[in-house]
């Protein structure tokens, strides 16, 4: 008897998985990263909005909030958690279908385990699932449904978050069949919302999906699995080409979640393969004499402010971006790009010796730097986004980063939390610290 | 200056409006019939499921439950009223875009209403401008969008609940425009879900997406109006055909909601027609000899079960219903239709004395019947669910309905709120009495 495809995805979701280990430093990495990027996006407006709202509604304290010490129920916790850690738009990306998987799953499985009790360690292995599961869909979905002009991070980050919350409440695969099905008539999100506070609420309307249809689908509640990948379902109606093939291939045997990227600097991330050639170059100021930045001409329009006077004019300003590196000014830092950064003067005098040119041989994600040192030597250096990193080099960059944003002691702290297997309320905890 | 469709629909949203008695009498009607149904419907499965879940979660008493005496946040009142009171599919339809626009929008426009204290008739005032964008984002939005597989109610009802919920919380027009398009972003709902718990759910979808993006954006939350009706906005990505012109014409001076039609008969739909046929023969069943129903051939493998023996088989039966209606058994009572009332020796002779005939000349909502009665005489009459009824002979069976589900007391009581207007707590105490 074959199965279909929605009963594959639900087998997936509610069974046992076999786990790498790779897999596992990754999704530990990226929880790191989430709770970090969420405890420095708390005072984002669209945060603090959407966290009035549930605070103002209250109720069981069932799970803990970014930026508040009180806890609210855990369908809440999602909405309000998966919009803050998207605010500052500094989490994770998977470019298999280009969506930020964490922003919709950790919410989803991290209020729930706390609802439920359950040991970190099952938390973080139902967020692996469910962030597997939602780039997955999102494969199935594939690039029409993106470029019509729906969200991924919001439509398949539905489907991941309910999935990570249907794993804390031990749902069997007919169930998460039928929570599929039931997601789908619940899962939204439009990319029209990019530049407003609507892109950071898709993250949480994701998230707080997956907690709701997962415990309706927990207390009774029956639903049409075909709703997901019948002919008038979710990927029918959502401009899906239904690639079913790309979606299951290895599925359970390799984890495509692997693959996901972080972001190092805070700034667009048009800057961010320059800044990483300039690692390889170790610039420091007092030796450039003249410095050339090649870059993909679809990036001139974006980020090349020449002389920006605020942080926020800094964080599309090649030259900028480049001299405060070179300056020893941490780019990852959200307080490093300000307008007393733009204005010193050794800053706006090494800015002046650098020089942006465009180059239609590289990729959007790759960068060139030409140095010429002050004593005539010559340098170049390249990288591109999409190279791989060592697992021990990314986990080093991710915990820099968590402590240029919480400091590194909270860092310290969660990411030994993280290893060593409390429970999902000590995690919760650090939550409500930032 | 031109403004935008978004912008027209938000001036229409915001403004004064000039409604015409027939339209604030149908708003009454539909009201009442709401709050019939939701009453009726608070033990369904879905109804009880959906309550539950909001009833754990708890919280700020700022809103009543049908079913419970507890108040909950208005966001979770209106995701529970709007299910549960869509659960018996009991309740008004539009045929203008076939959606259902009550259940959508009552439960946000009351929801909110209880919130802020409003008086009843800028409730229902609220309600009636919400339920009439309803139907015109559906008309805008057009038959490809349904086809395809969205369920209007839910789509079009979110905004229609959202712009309810909007002019409770006092939004100017250029906020209106904001918040259509934040609940573009936010609004689904698929017609795969028929036959299953999803469906009532579609209708709590819709009205929790519009108390939720209503509430945010009157708390500065900023969208994109775009997002809406903009090239990869909401249209463009459900299959909506923009047509502005359905959408805008005689906005403000006509209301389309007066058509909204409403169910008088506890069963499928298929067999209304022939129901209200019966009533103008006045059936009285000593006085049949013989009686031949003549129905589109559509609905012969729908409701025709000629000898159903529970009361769900009575509800897709001609024969069973006729004979009931004939023997003085109320149709619109979800109790008349059960084993015991099948199982009667008069309505079994009754019964066997129907035919029923298809008939291609007919419509969808027509049906014709040849009455042979005992004394020889014979008498024809037909109907169609769709010719014009007297706005007193609607408010007669509306009201009747009513009485059926709830009975006389409390409708007089709900209509009499309607008509004098207390305030939005006082209908709100009915439903936690449902």
């Amino acid at each position: 008897m074959s199965i279909s495809f929605t009963e594959q995805l639900a087998g997936f979701a509610a069974g046992p998985v076999n786990t790498t280990g790779a897999a596992r430093l990754v999704t530990a990495m990226s929880a790191l990263d989430w709770i970090a990027v969420g405890c420095a996006g708390t005072a984002e407006p669209v945060a603090r909005i959407t966290r009035d709202m549930v605070l103002a509604e209250g109720g069981a304290g069932q799970a803990r909030l970014f930026g508040s010490p009180i806890s609210v129920p855990a369908r809440a916790a999602a909405l309000s958690n998966g919009t803050t850690s998207h605010a500052l738009d500094y989490d994770d990306t998977h470019f298999g279908h280009i969506g930020h998987p964490s922003v919709a799953v950790f919410p989803a499985a991290l209020a729930v385990g706390e609802q439920t009790g359950a040991p970190l360690v099952e938390v973080l292995e139902a967020a692996l699932v469910g962030m597997e599961l939602s780039v997955r869909v999102g494969l199935w979905l594939g690039r029409p449904h993106y470029q019509t002009g729906f969200h991924q991070t919001a439509t398949s980050g539905a489907f991941g978050a309910a999935v990570a919350a249907a794993r804390l409440l031990r749902l069997d695969a007919p169930r998460a069949a039928q929570l599929l099905g039931l997601t789908a008539t619940r899962a939204a999100g439009l990319k029209a919302q990019f530049g407003t506070m609507g892109k950071p609420y898709n993250a949480g309307i994701a998230a707080g999906t997956g907690v709701e249809c997962a415990a309706l689908i927990a207390a009774g509640f029956e639903a049409n699995p075909a709703a997901f990948d019948g002919p008038y379902g979710f990927g029918a109606t959502h401009h899906g080409v239904a690639d079913t093939a790309a979606a299951l291939q290895d599925l359970g045997e390799s984890w495509l979640f692997e693959d996901v990227s972080h972001k190092f600097h805070a700034c667009c991330h048009g800057l961010h393969a320059a800044l990483e050639a300039a690692r390889v170059l170790d610039l420091a100021a007092p030796e450039i004499a003249e410095l050339e930045v090649r870059t993909h001409p679809r990036w001139m329009s974006v980020c090349n402010q020449p002389a920006p006077q605020t942080g926020l004019g800094a964080k599309f300003s090649y030259r900028t971006v480049l001299a405060m590196q070179a300056l020893g000014h941490d780019t990852a830092r959200l307080d490093s790009y300000s307008a007393a950064v733009c204005a010193g003067p050794e800053l706006v005098a090494l800015r002046d010796r650098i020089r942006v040119v465009e180059d239609e041989t590289l990729s959007e994600t790759g960068a060139v730097l030409h140095l010429l040192r002050r004593d005539g030597a010559r340098r170049e250096a390249r990288h591109d986004l999409l190279a791989p990193m060592s697992l021990a080099d990314r986990e080093a960059r991710v915990r820099a980063k968590a402590q240029a944003l919480i400091g590194k002691d909270q860092t310290e702290t969660v990411w030994s939390l993280l290893q060593s297997g409390g429970g999902a309320a000590d995690l919760g905890a650090v939550l409500a610290g930032g």
